[in-house]
């Protein structure tokens, strides 16, 4: 199988056992997943911001006011890290100490650049719009030229990358085990209610499928 | 109405009818969140990592391997950017250009301190506990003194914060409302399902009511 070979940046220090660096995983956490965080420092302060993203074969792309604060603060090239986090639920220890998530995450340590060329930005909008919802990109009218101008869309390279995973019942202290305390997890889903219509919306237009049944 | 005095560092630039500075609204997105996502810096590479976060008063507190890493890549006093986001739905407008997502998220940025003296640990993990699953703190076996020597604690000051919230419909371009184009709000929601004993759990020790019905 395929594997992210790991650096001194990627390796995972704790929990070690939690950790994969295999291609097919890290690409089902980043499917699944629907925005990410992105870290970038200015001035030796770094940043959190939230924004969507989308894979293209091995580079991830980011566009918009993230990547338009990042570029403008920064410039054309910066290391920055993109942090995927799937959280699938609670674990439940007999001991606070124990206490856990179930959580699938993916960190990208890169550098990214600024995409300039008309066709791949485009190409990478359109990938952005997909991966929040298949089938939308040809319901919405594309970007016009002006409006591509607008939007800055940043890439980075999946070449340093490591998942972390952690499934399963707590793991207590044999001694603990005796306690007179609840344990187990409360499973965690991130999901659809009933689409909400733009009070705008023309009559006669159906929801479509795609956001009637929206699910990651 | 008390708010966070506006710097320079946490000014929203993009969209800044989003942006809120009142410590009500702020305070109200950190209850509700569950985690955070933590960006630290280490030789010019930022890290973004997801963990868990409680506030008492004003302060942030995070513990365990994130603050370990934190802590033993960078010592005792490091910039950092603790980002809380909640996702409420996808926006679909009827171009491309304008989809969106509606969104709540805190930005926090500061100094991180550890915590070293036992009573402030011992109560920001308490916090912590209680700020994922109040009444869970009760029902578990406190931190031995060895347990809490193994876990790291570090606090965050909430003085440079910032809030950007987007809600409601899409909004298009005049245009573009005339469009044969569905658009609405698909909203998104974090929600729990039944919860999994663990295998090794006791015979006749009862679900607890917090973790039956467990909502953010």
């Amino acid at each position: 199988m395929p594997r992210f070979e790991q650096t001194e940046r990627t390796r995972i220090h704790r929990m070690p056992k939690r950790a994969s660096y295999d291609v097919a995983v890290v690409e089902a956490i980043l499917a699944e997943g629907l925005y990410c965080h992105v870290g970038f420092s200015v001035d030796g302060q770094p940043y959190v911001i939230p924004t969507i993203y989308a894979r293209i074969e091995d580079h991830l792309y980011l566009h918009g006011s993230a990547a338009s604060r990042m570029l403008g603060a920064i410039g054309e090239r910066m290391p920055v890290c993109v942090t995927v986090t799937l959280l699938d639920g609670l674990v439940l220890a007999r001991s606070g100490f124990h206490h856990s998530m179930n959580y699938r995450s993916v960190v990208v340590l890169g550098q990214a650049t600024e995409v300039t060329d008309p066709d791949e930005k485009m190409a990478a909008l359109k990938a952005i719009v997909d991966h929040v919802m298949v089938g939308r990109w040809e319901d919405a009218r594309e970007p016009s030229a002006q409006e591509l101008k607008a939007t800055s869309v940043i890439r980075v390279p999946l070449e340093e990358v490591s998942a972390k995973i952690r499934t399963g019942p707590p793991v207590d202290d044999e001694d603990d085990y005796q306690l007179d305390c609840w344990a187990g997890e409360v499973p965690l889903r991130l999901v659809s209610q009933l689409p909400v219509a733009d009070p705008q919306l023309r009559a006669g237009i159906a929801l479509p499928a795609y956001a009637k049944n929206y699910k990651r």
